[in-house]
């Protein structure tokens, strides 16, 4: 928010009693507010932009000749969540500055199951020093499956009220149209806190349509970045909802809805975009917001429509259309120089009047800063986890016996019941590592309740050895897999060691690890580092036979108890369409 | 704002638990969000809509068959002034609701230098029984001159602090480009409070362009309804302002800025349309809001986009677009029936869910309801006023001299400076009736100096007697005119007598007088009484010889001490350029 000094600081500059720290002279101003593009001079002063009038001379500090170059406003990514690039703000930032997104709005449900309120203040605590804005989503389901998870912290209503009321907060996150259907008082008053504050409440409608639409709209829900088809997002817009449209890693929306939205000639206004999860490597290839903007207009949309949605249409939304989302007097001053607009790669980046990137490269790297200690000692087994912490009972003493196994779909988030017979011996029920159906075990790791969920899974085909993961949606105990109950000991172990991260283990032994000591979920390095990382974890997991791109973000979903139809916590197996614990072994 | 208990009963009754209290049958609704027409039924239940979907059945109350009918969201008025109709908000209400405006968003300036936060609070005092909504635009100039003038009241930066955080204020009242020009910090203030708590400002930049609107605009200012040509709303447009159309009575932009925004291809996103003053008898005629669709459309612009601009814009734009503003899920029933949206005359005006109009009556008269008591004596004379109150003194003894004259340019709120010579007897300078030279005054009537400042004026064209007015802005003095000082001081005490309003006096003699007791400002008779009382009233200053339609409008802005070249206050002549009181008489 702007100071009284501040906004006279920019009055008296403007008036030319002050000089401007810079001049961004001779550009093609992108105009988002007016949707036009026309050449003029920029004036800077401060975080703030004091002038975009062509033709009027003011003094300044510092002159740029951007020899006919288009300005734009700071690119927006409306919604995301960044723990599971493992990387935290400021290595994220070194990735995604270049690309010319200058603010984040995020979702930190992760680190917030993690470590509730204290967990976001330490992730917006080192704003200063970030060459981009980070901005929260309150996180609404922290537990996501309350009473069948153990976490390591809660947010209730209480708690929603008073993070609401920091400045960096702009929303109540995804909302889980169940709580609405369902309805959930506890969710219903998170609603409420968050509108008395004139604040917006985002949505997370998969699927739905019709009336059940309808009612998760009337209860205040503003948006939906789950949308997928077209008629989905006729739909959302016809119930008063905008339309994030999403481009991840996995979840690729953008063709086809930025398409339909041309087809049928949808209003713009109401449209932003995101990226929802999108991995470092992929942001390194293609872009991040900036390849919205692109491939949109290879779709057929106008630049400044396509960077309208990129800008401040999202602004507009959060209701911060006065700090930033537009290159337009008073406005913080968030400014990308690109030479082609179909390409959208910015050869200059000023954040809050600053240069912080060139060419594709940050101008200075951003360094992750000392975290507090007590966020990188956020793993805590209660019990020494051993061979035997992993045993499956059976009601019968050998012979073979039917169970219940999590199916893994490839590539999609949604895991199946599987029924199938697994050998028991000595009263144990064994793996059948020939067809593939394996241990998997959560393991709570906060210190609260010893627990240990085992179950089978189907779809990773490793041959020998074991997985381990902190980073398991949404509850963030450990997750392993494996085919020996000694490799799952070693590689859980291994994790309580170094402060959470992704192990392997061969043999009952160790082979690999990879630290992610900031509440187990990300690293405290920067992005080269942490992706070469995660590539050599792949890599040593690739040589236990599993052939999977990406076996670790497989395993942080293959146990979410809130998608159908089988899940696993720390608790035990979940019958998810039932929400309730059921045992893995299926009665005679 | 929604109460937990009233979102779950929206929700519940979507999900068919609860029925409805209302169903709107076979409508074509109007979605200003997705920018379509299409039939559907509309669910009501309590304030609130409940679902839109085509073709589901939700168990009802009553219903209503529409017959096709087009269902349309409330209109919106997004900046206007009501104390100068004359009327209570409850009054006017009778008179804009059956045109279907439903909210009005209200700089209540003329009250607040009357009375202040208790005036602002007396006006919002009776909102439950508004069949509109009425939202504040709090006034940022109370004074509107500072020193040279003296007003019943003074809003603050701690004030408008204080009035910032009630629930009915939205804004900050069009704030004048001078106090930025001149960097006045207690405006700076203002305008960061506002902003603090998330609320926009609102601009009032008339004429002003190039780098003064840069600067205008780089202190936090989003709109502007004094927009008057083309190329100023593209400017404003392109600093990132929003243009507020404005059609009142004497100022009608519209037809200019519509037939502008479509030959531009305009974002008619960021257009709103207001009325700031317009007269009951006009709105009788033509209507208010609804003429504004009405007219787009005949100008060639779409119904579907008359209507967004009418609507949803303002919701948007004043940060409540989750309150009102399109008809959709979960926002209040502010719904109109319309058989033609090229006539935009309601059949049916439903607000908050209740049906208030039909067929341009309303169902049952908004009563004035009965006003603190102190707000009907606002009006108090310090000294006794005679004939020698408006005694203007020279320094000759006899003969002629040369003065300053305010010479009124019909029709046009501008004051120019006339030079005349008048005759001088006994020391005092005289009226010069045949050519028009009367004598105005202005007579501070709050109690507080019995400052009365006297000059001369042309352009009333009074044969005889002398009209007096507590409405005069914005510091609402008394302000009168006359042919001689008895008629004047008799007009004037009828003021004071009746607690404010307007007076016709001849031979010094009172010969009519219009209560106006709500703060001297307004009646709190119903709008029919008040419209054929000042109709009266206008016909008694003809029979003085005035040939104005509107006189007493006319004595109301004549003295603005804030528009050149020559204003007159309870202080004295004011040179409005250079600020400051000067003589009536000009030194040889």
């Amino acid at each position: 928010m702007r100071t009284v000094e501040e906004i006279t600081t920019t009055i008296r500059t403007g008036l030319g009693e002050i000089p401007c720290d810079l001049k961004l002279k001779n550009v093609r101003l992108v105009n988002v507010f007016s949707r036009e593009i026309y050449p003029t001079d920029i004036y800077v002063k401060g975080k703030r932009i004091v002038s975009i009038e062509p033709g009027i001379e003011l003094q300044a500090e510092e002159t740029i000749d951007c020899h006919g170059q288009f300005a734009c406003p700071g690119l927006i990514d409306a919604h995301m969540h960044f723990e599971t690039t493992m990387l935290s703000p400021e290595a994220l930032s070194n990735i995604i500055v270049p690309n010319g997104t200058l603010t984040i709005c995020a979702d930190l449900m992760e680190i917030a199951n993690v470590a509730g309120e204290a967990g976001l203040k330490a992730m917006v605590g080192n704003m200063e020093n970030l060459p981009m804005r980070l901005l929260l989503e309150v996180p609404s389901r922290v537990p996501t499956a309350p009473g069948l998870e153990t976490t390591g912290a809660i947010l209730g209503p209480k708690e929603v009220r008073e993070i609401m009321g920091w400045p960096e907060a702009i929303s109540l996150g995804e909302l889980d149209p169940s709580k609405i259907l369902f309805v959930k008082s506890e969710y219903i008053q998170k609603i409420a806190e968050t509108l008395a504050k004139r604040k917006i409440v985002n949505g997370h409608a998969i699927g739905r349509m019709g009336q059940e639409l309808n009612v998760y709209a009337s209860s205040g829900i503003f948006d939906d970045h789950e949308t997928v088809r077209v008629e989905e997002m006729i739909a959302r817009l016809r119930v008063g909802m905008k339309v994030f449209i999403r481009e991840g890693s996995t979840e690729r929306n953008l063709d086809a809805l930025v398409k339909g939205a041309l087809r049928n000639h949808c209003n713009l206004d109401n449209i932003c975009f995101c990226t929802d999860d999108k991995h470092p490597n992929e942001i390194a290839e293609e872009g991040h917001i900036n390849y919205n903007v692109r491939r949109s207009q290879e779709l057929g949309m106008e630049a400044v429509d396509a960077l309208r949605i990129a800008t401040v249409n999202a602004a507009k939304h959060f209701r911060l259309e006065d700090e930033f989302g537009s290159v337009t007097p008073g406005r913080l001053a968030d400014i990308l120089i690109v030479p082609s607009l179909e390409e959208m790669k910015p050869s200059k980046v000023f954040f809050e009047g600053r240069l912080v990137a060139e060419e594709g490269k940050m101008v200075k790297k951003t360094e992750v800063p000392s975290y507090p200690e007590w966020i990188k000692d956020t793993v805590h087994l209660k019990n020494p986890i051993t061979a035997a912490s992993f045993r499956v009972a059976s009601r019968k003493k050998s012979g073979e016996t039917t169970v219940r196994v999590i199916d893994m779909i490839d590539r999609q988030i949604i895991n199946k019941l599987l029924i199938h017979t697994l050998p028991v011996k000595d009263g144990f029920i064994e793996r059948d590592v020939e067809n593939d159906v394996l241990k998997l075990a959560v393991v709570e790791r906060y210190g609260k309740t010893g627990g240990v969920g085992v179950g089978f899974v189907r779809g990773f085909r490793l041959a020998s050895g074991a997985l381990a993961f902190s980073t398991s949606h949404d509850h963030h105990n450990i997750v392993s897999i494996g085919v020996d109950d000694t490799s799952m000991a070693a590689a859980v172990n291994e994790l309580a060691r170094i402060h959470g991260g992704c192990s392997v283990a061969k043999d009952g032994k160790v082979i690999a690890s990879m630290p992610l000591v900031l509440g187990g979920l990300m690293s405290d390095k920067d992005a080269d580092v942490v992706m070469k990382e995660i590539e050599e974890m792949n890599r040593k997991a690739a040589s236990l036979g599993c052939p999977m791109q990406a076996p670790f973000m497989a395993l942080s979903f293959i146990s979410l108890p809130t998608v159908p139809e089988l899940g696993l916590t720390d608790m035990g197996l979940i019958d998810v369409l039932n929400h309730k614990l059921i045992p893995v072994e299926i009665e005679d």
